[in-house]
């Protein structure tokens, strides 16, 4: 085997010689063709399937090349996904897993230490492999996108039967997302909630199946390999098992690499309304959150609805020079002039209704009697059409769980668009939203970006997700974004605020928020990555959490880290 | 201080002076009235609190004096939860703590390892922390049972606005059940999805918060013990926080001390009319499956419901001598006429509609158009007084998350009634409910005893509980139910169907039953174990898990244990 290329970066503390003997000896585990060096530069003709968004962050905050893989794999089969993990442990080298690397506006499929390899799993482990009509639920692979996993249901005609949940776009990773803690909004909107058995490797190379997975099946054969196994009857029926239930484990975490997932299928609920409530006011948020809270308790509505700012909604219909050519944050009066123009609220609320006629007529009296105490408070069902085409349209979609990518639009709104989400969790009430939204939409706008943002409401919660647009091409953009972001985080942390979810570049600032108790909880998660990763090869640093093998002072980043000098 | 008492069992490898020294030192911590020895004497005058259900397995499958503590150790306040840990970590003692002791049919408040330190959570830690209405939830410490939960809603004048979801006998833990992974019977039956949120002693006696309860409440200060700050503004709102998401670990398993945790509560649904359907024959069994499989997926049950053998329902209502005085096993013949002359089905379906009027009405329509095609089929409402007070009264307190005891009464089938529960998870589906059934059947017959179950009805499987109930004084019964159960462990096992949760004499082998891929999951359970009780003090052998500083091969326990030779 030929000396491989000189990557980009090489993995911390690896000289060029361990880097090519360890891709030499990936390259017989999964094939010559399934091994890329990212060199930067064309790639090797066999390589051309490798595009950069497998070893980048498309919307990277820092330099285009600083987040970035070192070369990337994809593994054929489970055992691959063991040898690969071996073989790290053997040349120490930091191995990043990804699905099917969408995770945008979080950083992608990049990795949090630069030169680490990029395991993805997506590129083959693509199947569904099973979907159960009596039971409703599906088994999964990490390559299977909401877009397959819905053309797979309906090839086999089940699509009128079993629903699936979809976040706003659908070329994601079902399996990606959920342990990723992502939502979508049908009433199986909490996926994390909804999954039920995993298939693991561990950072040594071994592999567990979770729950009921952990129990054989009746004839199963040594022969096979464990990952052929058919899976216990009621792996995907009984998320717990016995003994400990690990799967919180392995989501938002480096403990484990997930290779298969039950998801749970909403059956066909026997009837659907999707609709959209207006609200003119910016003022009316708090008023509309405490209407939301008893609604959503009561169960009169049963899935994941969002309350969407009109700057959204308008950035998924055009560009922001489409409605005012500025280079500043649009006004109060320019959002009242978009809202005329396209018949919207400041406030747009996204729901539907489930079940038989009988049942959605008695959800929407009790709506309509809620809401219609907001003054000025419109309804809209879309096939009434007296809205031009748009976003209820793709909502309609979304809340019946069919997957759509319209809404990627909004990244367009400035030129060379990119993303990054702050996104706090809030309590349904309507003080607290306001003074969210007050802090972060100040901030926001002195930063002298738009402030765009959607409530996802879950259980008791809401997802309040900032959408951060920016010029990935303007340095000076990028840093005063990435300093507001850090911003933010402090200033919502001290008002308790924390985040869900975050991107590659603040891990570190938010894992340290968690700080209850000298950040105890973060230190017990350190000793078991210790534990289970002695040597600290399975995506280092992913949300703060650094294996004893890193100094972890060196590796955190701050504002100011943005002159790229890596550890 | 004194030299203490002998207990009846030390712990294993600790002689009378080191637990002689190990006693004096926790009663430094928690004062001379809070710890007590287990002599198996009459207590010291200071002990009376002390009844045996604390030290002891109120319903042994062993002899009495098998499974039982050295002493029992009442701390005050969590500080001293986290002193004992030390102090155990020091002497090298085990500890096995219980909330209030109700785990009854799974071993009691009685440890693992006999000679443990049994810890007390609930005598002290009892207090309803919280209860939000808002947001309808509570935080709890270990002692609140249900009933007190009840009561303090009532004494809160908010049982009306806020229900509880109470397993069938109201005397145990809200949190114990909980991180046991037991259900109840509303549309909040799964209690372990539906906590939010838990403070945790760790084996080293550090505290952690889980979820958003890691991030510190505005203002905290270093002032305040960290127990007794106030938790983050989310913590019982939003489950997962950011990083792993740790909670599931801590049930069922030997990880860590859970002190504090979030319950949802439901808020009241508007409306609720439980019902009982009754099926004649003992071979519905597999068509009542179908047709639930279908109600509880399309969630017009949206409850728990269960599926009742007449002998329980019967044995809730009187003693077996009080139909039939024999001292063998019912027979078919008889239990016609013992459904006859209760006026109930061999099978017996109480279930619930939720909501206001019209949505029960359009819930109970569909109900009526499944259950009628079963012939024979009869359904009930508690106010039409068609049955004799009776089971449907107690089901339709239970049903709205009304705590009771009535149903305790069950135990007293046989003389000395104890009860020890097999409890394989089942699909929900006809034929597997019937083979299930079909074998459990068959063996608890030749075994010698009736054959009583209760199927409970999950999202998308059925809690299969087989009631062994079985005369505790007379030690060939219990010789025969022990080697009835390790068969039935391993016949079901052959099918590919595990126990949700155990008795403590049969932790390991169910544990070896989830042996897929040479036992992976146990193993990385038990790595995780080592890493973070590194003397293996906190619950050594729980659900199988053994620290590496136990042999575990030498603390298997077989049908032969009897003898109860201790390693």
């Amino acid at each position: 085997m030929s000396a491989s290329a000189t990557p980009l970066v090489l993995p911390p503390g690896v000289d060029q010689t361990r880097f090519d003997a360890f891709i030499a000896s990936t390259r017989d585990v999964v094939g010559v063709q399934n091994v890329a060096i990212v060199t930067g530069e064309a790639q090797h003709p066999e390589h051309t399937y490798m595009d950069p968004s497998k070893s980048h962050d498309m919307y990277h905050v820092f330099d285009k090349d600083y987040f970035v893989s070192s070369s990337i794999i994809s593994p054929r089969k489970v055992p691959e996904v063991q040898a690969i993990m071996k073989l790290c442990n053997e040349y120490k080298i930091p191995v990043w897993p990804f699905s099917v690397g969408r995770n945008v506006g979080y950083g992608g499929a990049a990795p949090r230490v630069p030169g680490s390899v990029g395991l993805d799993l997506g590129r083959h482990l693509n199947r569904v492999l099973e979907v159960n009509e009596k039971n409703a639920y599906c088994l999964v692979e990490p390559g299977v996108t909401y877009y397959g996993l819905y053309q797979h249901l309906v090839e086999k005609n089940l699509d009128g039967k079993l629903w699936i949940d979809t976040p706003d776009i659908g070329g994601g990773s079902v399996l990606g997302n959920c342990i990723e803690r992502g939502v979508g909004y049908t009433p199986y909107g909490d996926h994390f909630m909804l999954h039920c058995g995993m298939e693991v490797v561990l950072p040594n190379g071994n592999l567990i199946r979770t729950g009921m997975g952990a129990m054989p099946n009746p004839g199963s054969s040594t022969a096979i390999s464990p990952d052929e196994q058919p899976g216990n009857r009621c792996w995907q029926l009984f998320p717990y098992g016995f003994g400990p239930y690990h799967n919180g484990m392995f989501s938002q975490s480096n403990y484990g690499v997930v290779v298969k997932m039950g998801m749970w299928l909403m059956p066909n609920p026997g009837g659907y309304q999707p609709y959209l409530y207006t609200f003119e006011n910016e003022d009316d948020l708090p008023l509309i959150v405490e209407c939301i809270r008893e609604l959503r308790l009561g169960a009169v509505i049963q899935n994941v609805p969002s309350i969407r700012h009109i700057l959204l909604d308008a950035a998924v219909l055009g560009p922001k020079k489409s409605y005012k050519d500025v280079d500043r944050p649009l006004t109060e009066d320019e959002l009242v002039e978009i809202q005329k123009r396209l018949g919207l609220g400041r406030w747009n609320f996204y729901g539907a209704l489930y079940g038989p006629t009988i049942i959605r007529n008695a959800q929407w009296e009790v709506i309509k009697a809620t809401f219609g105490q907001i003054q000025g408070s419109k309804c809209f069902w879309p096939e009434e059409g007296r809205l031009s085409p748009g976003v209820l349209d793709i909502r309609a979609k979304t809340l019946q769980g069919i997957p759509t990518h319209d809404e990627l639009k909004w990244v367009d709104w400035v030129p060379n668009g990119a993303h990054l989400f702050f996104s706090p969790i809030a309590e349904v009430a309507g003080e607290a939203a306001n003074l969210q939204y007050s802090i972060t939409k100040k901030r926001v706008i002195e930063a002298g970006f738009d402030f765009i943002c959607t409530f996802t409401i879950g259980m008791r919660e809401m997802h309040h997700i900032v959408c951060l647009v920016f010029d990935r091409k303007d340095a000076a953009q990028r840093d005063r974004l990435h300093r507001l972001i850090r911003d933010l985080i402090d200033e919502c942390a001290v008002h308790g605020w924390g985040e869900y979810r975050t991107h590659l570049a603040l891990m570190d600032q938010i894992a340290d928020t968690y700080c209850f108790n000298d950040s105890s909880l973060l230190k017990f998660s350190e000793t078991i990555k210790d534990a289970i990763d002695p040597n600290g090869i399975l995506a280092p640093g992913k949300n703060g959490i650094w294996p004893s093998t890193y100094d972890k002072a060196k590796w955190k980043l701050s504002a100011a880290s943005q002159v790229q000098q890596r550890p």
